[in-house]
C-alpha cells in the first residue's frame, strides 16, 4: 500500500565543522518520502516556489515519489540555514526564510485521500490537523513534531495528538511536552493525550516506543562518521511508515522491525549532506544493516 | 569459581531531591562485590576504619563475600558525600574524607593470588596495578576508573590499561581519554592502549562493547524510579564478572549476556538508596529482568 507524507519541502544550507553546502533538498517531507520509497510507493503533499531546482524534482521521481500533491507557487521555497557544532548534537538555525511555506495549505487530490497510511511529519500541528480532516479512512497516522511547535502551537499540537494513532518525538521535547524527567512517566503521560503508540527518538542512542503490548528499545546503527544529521529523524519516521505500509497483520507486531528499518535510513542520512547519501542507498543495503543490528543486540 | 574484587569501600552519605541518607555502606569494591555475589562466590580486597560498622561487616557475610581482604585499620572508614540534581544526572561531591583509604595498599592472602577472575574496581590505578602484581595466572581481568584518574593519574591509569583484557569507562570519560568524539573511534583508540575488549557505559542509554568478535549493544532496564544511581556503575561490572566467572567457554561467547546480567543488578542498584535495594534482590528477580530485557530489545 502507499504512504501519504505531509511536511515540509525545503532548500536547506548546512554547516558542519568540515563543510559547507548550500541549498541542498531538504524539509522534512523529502526526507521522510525518500526514507519511505525504500519500502512502499510514496504519495507526498507539500509546496515549493518557482526557484524549485528541477534536479530536485528529478530527484523524487528518481523514487517514484508521486509528487501529485506538491504544489509549486509563484514566490521562493522555504529556505533553512543551520550551523553544527563539533560534537553535531548541537545547531542553531542561521536563518529561516518562510516563502512560499507562509501561506501553505494542503490540498489533497481526491486518489490521495483515501491512503490508509498517512505520515504527518514536522510542520505546523495546524497544517497536520488540515491534513486529517481531508483524510477517509486512514489504518494508521503517525505524526512527528519539534520543539518549536511546542513553543508556539501548544494549542493545537495538543488538538492533533488525540487524532493520531502515533505520535513521534524526541526526547527533551518528550521532558518539555510532560514536564517528566523520566521516560516511562513521560510516554504514559503522553498516552494519556491520545496516541496508542509513543516513539521517542535518541539521536545516537536509539529510539523506544511504548504501546498497548509493551516497551521497546530500538537501537540506532553505530556510525564510523556524521557528516550531518539534519533529516535523520525525519528518515527514521519516513522508513517506519515505509515499512508498515507494506506488512500484512497488525501495526503492532510489525512496528519494532519498521523501527529498525526506519533507525537504519536516519542511520544512512547522517552519513551524507542533506539527502546525498540517503538518494544513493539500495534496498538492499538497508536490510545489510537491519541484520547487522540485529546481530548488534542479540545475547 | 571466584571472583577477586579490589577497590573502594565506603561510607557514603548521599543526598537527593527526595531524601538524604548518610553513612550508607558504600564504594565500588562493595557494590560491585553485591553485585558478583548474585552468580559466584567473591573475595572482598579493601580497607576500612575501626569505625565501620558491624552490620555492614554482616551485610558481606550475608552475601557469602570472602573478607579476608579486607583490612581493618586504625581511624576512620573512607566517606563520601555527594548530591544529586533532580535529573539525577549530575552530581556534585559535597566531602571527601580519605581516612584510612589515605595510606591503603592492597594487600593479598595467598589465597586470593590464584584467583581466575579479577576485577579491578574504581580505584587509583597504582593500587589496581599493585593488585596484578600480586596474582598468578588471572584468566580475565577487567579494570573500572573514573574521570579523577584521567586528570589526576593518567600516567599511572595508560600503565594498567596495558595490562588488562578489558576497560571499563563511561562515555564522557572515554571523550577525555582519547580526544574522539565517536565512540567507535574513541573504542578503537583504548584498543590501541591494550585491552581486547573496551565497554562504555552510558548510564540509562545502556552500553556499548567493542571486542575481537565487534559490537555489543547493551540496553538498560527501563526504571520507573531512580532512586539513587550512585554505584550503578560497580554494580553493573560486579554482575559481569560475577556471571562470567560461573559460565564455560570463551569469555568473550560470554560477555554479551553477562553485560546484560551487570545492567540489571545495576537497575536495582539505582531503585534504592546505596545497596538498600541490590542487597533485598534475588537471582530469580534477576534473572527475570533480563528476560524481559531480551524481550524489550527483540524486533
Amino acid at each position: 500500500m502507499s504512504v501519504l507524507i505531509v511536511g515540509s519541502t525545503a532548500l536547506d544550507s548546512i554547516k558542519t565543522p568540515k563543510a559547507e553546502n548550500p541549498k541542498l533538498l531538504g524539509g522534512s517531507a523529502s526526507h521522510a518520502a525518500v526514507a519511505a520509497s525504500f519500502f512502499a510507493p510514496v504519495k507526498l503533499v507539500g509546496v515549493v516556489g518557482e526557484d524549485f531546482p528541477k534536479q530536485y524534482i528529478q530527484l523524487y521521481r528518481k523514487h517514484r515519489i508521486d509528487i501529485e500533491g506538491l504544489q509549486i507557487k509563484p514566490g521562493k521555497t522555504f529556505h533553512w540555514s543551520g550551523e553544527y557544532e563539533v560534537n553535531m548534537d548541537n545547531r542553531r538555525t542561521l536563518l529561516t526564510e518562510l516563502g512560499v511555506f507562509e501561506t501553505f495549505t494542503p490540498h489533497l487530490p481526491d486518489t490521495h485521500k483515501q491512503a490508509k497510511f498517512v505520515l504527518l511529519a514536522n510542520i505546523a500541528p495546524s497544517l497536520q490537523a488540515h491534513v486529517l480532516d481531508q483524510m477517509q479512512r486512514p489504518k494508521f497516522v503517525i505524526a512527528d513534531t519539534m520543539d518549536l511547535w511546542l513553543n508556539i502551537a501548544l494549542k493545537d499540537l495538543l488538538a492533533l495528538i488525540k487524532r493520531v494513532d502515533a505520535f513521534v518525538l524526541n526526547e527533551s521535547e518528550a521532558h518539555q511536552l510532560t514536564e517528566k524527567n523520566n521516560m516511562l512517566h513521560a510516554a504514559r503521560a503522553i498516552h494519556k493525550l491520545g496516541p496508542k503508540f509513543v516513539i521517542i527518538k535518541k539521536g545516537h542512542n536509539g529510539a523506544f516506543m511504548s504501546g498497548p503490548r509493551g516497551l521497546f528499545v530500538c537501537p540506532a546503527y553505530p556510525l564510523e562518521d556524521v557528516v550531518d544529521p539534519t533529516g535523520a529523524g525525519d528518515s527514521f519516521v519516513g522508513g517506519i511508515m515505509g515499512y508498515l505500509a507494506t506488512r500484512s497483520g497488525s501495526v503492532e507486531g510489525n512496528l519494532r522491525r519498521a523501527m529498525v528499518c526506519g533507525s537504519v535510513v536516519a542511520s544512512f542520512c547522517c552519513e551524507g549532506f542533506g539527502l546525498m547519501r540517503t538518494t544513493k542507498v539500495t534496498r538492499s543495503q538497508i536490510d545489510k544493516r537491519v541484520a547487522e543490528l540485529a546481530k548488534l543486540v542479540r545475547f
